[in-house]
């Protein structure tokens, strides 16, 4: 049969279609998600749940004039498959495919690009003030949900834009998560919101209770207009967002398609800057998704009737999986140690800390600034917190390192997951500056396994290390290296030197160890010999080493997963500049550009780093300087 | 006549004080405060403000075992002086003396170190899960301004701590101000709040009211009661806070001693997290600063009698004036250039521009990651955005400027001022990081001028520059450069060169390109020429002067005020050995340690970096170079 969807290229279509074919509509969407997140992976429960918040926006705004801003953006699928992008829809995630965030550069349909929480509202207040300055007229639509709203940017704005009171709608939409159940007094406020099913009723109810009281009820406005910040709080449930200057209208059952649209009519009338406050339930549609939210949030491939993830089985843990284990293992002896999460206790592996050790396990919401804050508060106080993010969420918390942290040399343990390149996630995450923003950090240790046995002794050695230390690792399964239950001393500054022979000094950081031992026996295939070094410490580097090799090889090459400025390769040759050192380096990493999406391998060899690419930089090179040696 | 302040040794003394004699001593620490500050510089009114806040905190609560933790600190002047630095307070500021900020290592009283807004309450939770955790018992008191409130992680924070409920005493102190006039909902919120003057009696008052009306009364609560979250809030003035789970007390008067200690009294005894809402006045005792309160924020040496700063006459503008003055110049042509400040428009100087073009001014309160991400949606609407931050606070929108500004390629113009050694405000607020985090971020244009006159041709290359752009800039007076007024084009990527000739070749970024010249001059003494380039753009680099230069000079010497590890002259490390040009590369910068308080020259000193050093530094390095070619 044919579908409705399949004639829908352009939002506009769905503001002729009544409530029943949108119904339709909404179903056929959540068929085609289903099964391209199922065959591709992606953020599946987030889009699952405003599907008809989307065709309700959709149908009463006029995109792309009116501006739509997907905060995160994960829940954009649907707006993406209204716009002009169902066919392609296939493709998502994928090399060169459609992105599973709104991206400018993708469509003039994706207003402001996203990926990192709790940036839309700052970006609808630049642009609805861009409006008013151009004398334009269109409508500016901040969609987020209400675990960004833990960010404190969004607060920031929200204070800007209540004091402001330009024209611009934000649609909250609440569902109770981030990934993870939500957390924090403000998620408390809106469930204690929810309770009210028919705030309109409440409201006019309230008034009318008011005006039938004579005197009395008189003197009571009265005595409510003194306490100014009072009397609005009593007559509407969003008085908090009162407050601060904007209007409150909820909350809505956001699966109600006719009530969205009649409130969204309304509001394009509204003047001042409006907060709609929408229930939803995350992964609405698909019983699955609906009762495990979590695991649905950003999932793999997987079965779509079972709803199992399609895993290989047996193959080695993900570093994350170890992280998690090996955190228990130290907390079991030392029990100062407290974990901290930003909104992602599964998402890091702080799940299993935390269930062992609840009264020692933090998740503070999307709020990275005050995750290092309070764990800087918290080393202060005596403990020895461990902050566990994604490298790309960490740069939220980049002044708080450098300020609250390094300067007070804290005892703070930095774990950094997702470091690296991420792979279908694409640029907004990954996460690839974090060792040259922290290595310049005076003060802070820097370090990155070769594997995730070495992520095990890494993490004793952080909580046992005296001041800011920061781990990273990256995505995924590890190498399947045995692991040692036993924690060994790993000496501060060393290296790991794990082929010492050959006029080639091969470098390595983190991930790309393995690679440089790849590209080791692909050299000797080559009949070159190259010697490799797991440099475990970005900072300090091992000096030893660096001098030694620096006269004892003809050429260094550096590795590392990070972009080249300023990383891992730039400090050794900083490293050799001050000691009046004269090696050739050649540095591999990533670039000065952003790296699009894809799979992890098909990025590394976009950026030139796979074992074979680097084998051939590096016979190229070499034989220029053997040549010149002769 | 003896003081009683000579006696105050420690906080303790106070206890047992009467409000009389704690009076006196609010007379006497005013006095002492403004005798150094007017010597010395510093941060007169907010202190001035929290005279009897202090005495009344500090005859309440037990120091040091209560923690006090003074946000942003330039509040703090009180506290020092109360906890065994009276005596050394005349050192405030100076090179080895008295911070300006609270700072662990100078005192134990100094719970937790601070400079940038907005961590107090972060720190003060981690502190009291802390003490919750070691079983130990103490208060955890922060003390915020109301400015300090508009940065967003105070409310990650507050959105924590009020769902975690552990004892903990937030103390606001609203004086309505950050440095200037404080902006946003909040603030207006604040104001609303204080209109009422007696807290107590109108809660009573309402609750009275309500039990008298039978029948009504009783419906009216329970109507209330549905709306949980508005029932609160019109018994309390501080209903916002009392929606994030914080009891809430105020607003008091901030500087009636009695009140303040019976308040602080009572809560020391409450349970959970609790806000008491100060009312201060900024300046208080100082009729001058009084009624300047955001020219006695922070002020050079002033004369005590007239409240006149002591200024030269006559000297060449500062940075920020040129600044100032360019940016409305180039307004007037281009009404796209809209202006952003995260509540510093006279300490950016855009102050001016505000009053010129007030529609396509924003002043956004601290709110550094809101100002960034706004900024992009500005320039997504097509308008030019300048965004003026001091360096060091820049850092808050380091991931702002990396997600919404530089991954979207938006033509974004970041003006840092006070880059680079700031001198008494110390290591908190030395901006010597900026060259390293932003010339890894894609697609970031990188400059600095080396003079006045040139940072006013940067300026306008910036606006018309498509894609993120960032100029950095010193504190202070420029070097009395003509301007030219009419704008020359300035190519990208190029550097100025200033002498080609000698062996020895500067190349030199901002304001060390000066010190490059005088360097010179110095060589020449010694018989050494050495050419001298003004490099203007960290990034991108003058590719074809540095290939050249490698090849013609014996030694490059890479001069920058900015962090050595991952600055400009490892640009120039990763830029040679990436073209594989050999040459000796010297890096003269900022080494990796926080640098401390003192004048800018003392400063450079202790960092190695005048003319004199560098002169010697550059002729050993060469004379080595020399004598192995020989």
């Amino acid at each position: 049969m044919a579908k409705l969807l399949d004639r829908i290229d352009r939002p506009e279509q769905l503001k002729c279609m009544s409530p029943e074919r949108l119904e339709q509509l909404a179903e056929e969407i959540r068929e085609l998600i289903l099964h391209t997140v199922a065959a591709n992976g992606g953020h599946l429960a987030p889009s699952l749940g405003v599907v008809e918040l989307t065709l309700a926006l959709h149908s009463i705004f006029h995109c792309p004039q009116d501006k739509m801003i997907w905060d995160v953006g994960h829940q954009a699928y649907v707006h993406k498959i209204l716009t002009g992008r169902r066919e392609r829809f296939s493709t998502l995630r994928k090399k060169g495919g459609i992105t599973g965030f709104p991206k400018r550069e993708e469509s003039e349909y994706d207003a402001f690009g996203a990926g990192h929480a709790s940036t839309s509202i700052s970006a609808a207040v630049g642009m609805a003030l861009a409006r008013d300055l151009n004398g334009e007229k269109y409508h500016v639509v901040a969609i987020l949900g209400d675990g960004a709203f833990t960010g404190g940017e969004i607060f920031e704005a929200l204070n800007h834009a209540g004091s402001l009171g330009r024209n611009l709608i934000i649609v909250l939409n609440d569902n109770e998560r981030s990934i993870d159940k939500n957390v924090g007094a403000l998620s408390e406020y809106f469930s204690r919101i929810n309770i009210l099913p028919h705030y309109q009723q409440t409201k006019q109810g309230m008034e009318n209770l008011l005006k039938k009281i004579p005197h009395i009820g008189e003197k009571m406005l009265s005595a409510a207009g003194n306490l100014k910040d009072g009397v609005k709080s009593v007559l509407t449930p969003g008085g908090l967002f009162e407050e601060l200057g904007l209007h409150y209208i909820g909350p809505l059952d956001g699966h109600d398609i006719p009530l969205l649209q009649k409130v969204f009519s309304q509001v394009k009338r509204m003047d001042g800057p409006i907060l709609v406050h929408v229930c939803t339930k995350k992964g609405k549609g698909y019983l699955p998704a609906e009762r495990n939210p979590g695991t649905f949030h950003g999932i793999g491939k997987f079965d779509l009737e079972t709803g199992k993830a399609i895993k290989q089985q047996g193959g080695p843990p993900t570093y994350t999986e170890v992280f998690s284990k090996t955190l228990v293992d130290l907390a079991e002896k030392n029990e100062d140690i407290v974990a901290i999460t930003a909104a992602m206790p599964s998402g890091t592996g702080l799940s299993a800390f935390g269930k062992k050790f609840p009264e020692r396990f933090f998740d503070v919401g999307i709020a990275e600034e005050h995750a290092v804050t309070m764990a800087a508060g918290l080393a202060a106080g005596g403990k020895r917190p461990v902050v566990a993010l994604y490298s790309t969420f960490a740069q939220r918390g980049y002044d708080q390192l450098l300020h609250d942290v390094c300067l007070q040399k804290l005892p703070v343990v930095l774990c950094l997951d997702r470091a690296g390149l991420v792979g279908e996630d694409g640029p907004t995450h990954h996460g690839v500056f974090d060792l040259s923003y922290l290595r310049h950090m005076p003060g802070m240790t820097v370090l990155a396994p070769k594997d995730e046995a070495e992520l095990r002794q890494m993490l004793a050695f952080a909580v046992s290390h005296d001041g800011p230390i920061s781990i990273r690792y990256p995505r995924g399964a590890g190498l399947g290296t045995p692991m040692e239950e036993v924690f060994s001393p790993m000496p501060l500054g060393k290296a790991e030197i794990l082929k010492e022979s050959g006029p080639i000094g091969m470098l390595a950081i983190g991930s790309m160890v393995d690679t440089a031992c790849r590209t080791g026996s692909l050299l000797k295939e080559r009949g070159l010999e190259a010697a490799v070094a797991n440099m475990r410490f970005v900072k300090p580097l091992d000096a030893e080493l660096l001098r030694r090799w620096s006269e004892e090889k003809a050429l260094l090459v550096t590795l590392e997963e990070n972009v080249l400025a300023g990383g891992f390769g730039s400090s050794v040759l900083e490293f050799l500049a001050e000691e009046n050192l004269s090696v050739p380096v050649m540095r591999v990493g990533i670039g000065d550009s952003f790296v699009e999406q894809g799979t992890r391998q098909e990025l590394l060899a976009l950026c030139g780093m796979t074992a074979e690419q680097i084998t051939g930089k590096i016979a190229e090179r070499y034989e220029v300087i053997a040549d010149k040696g002769e």
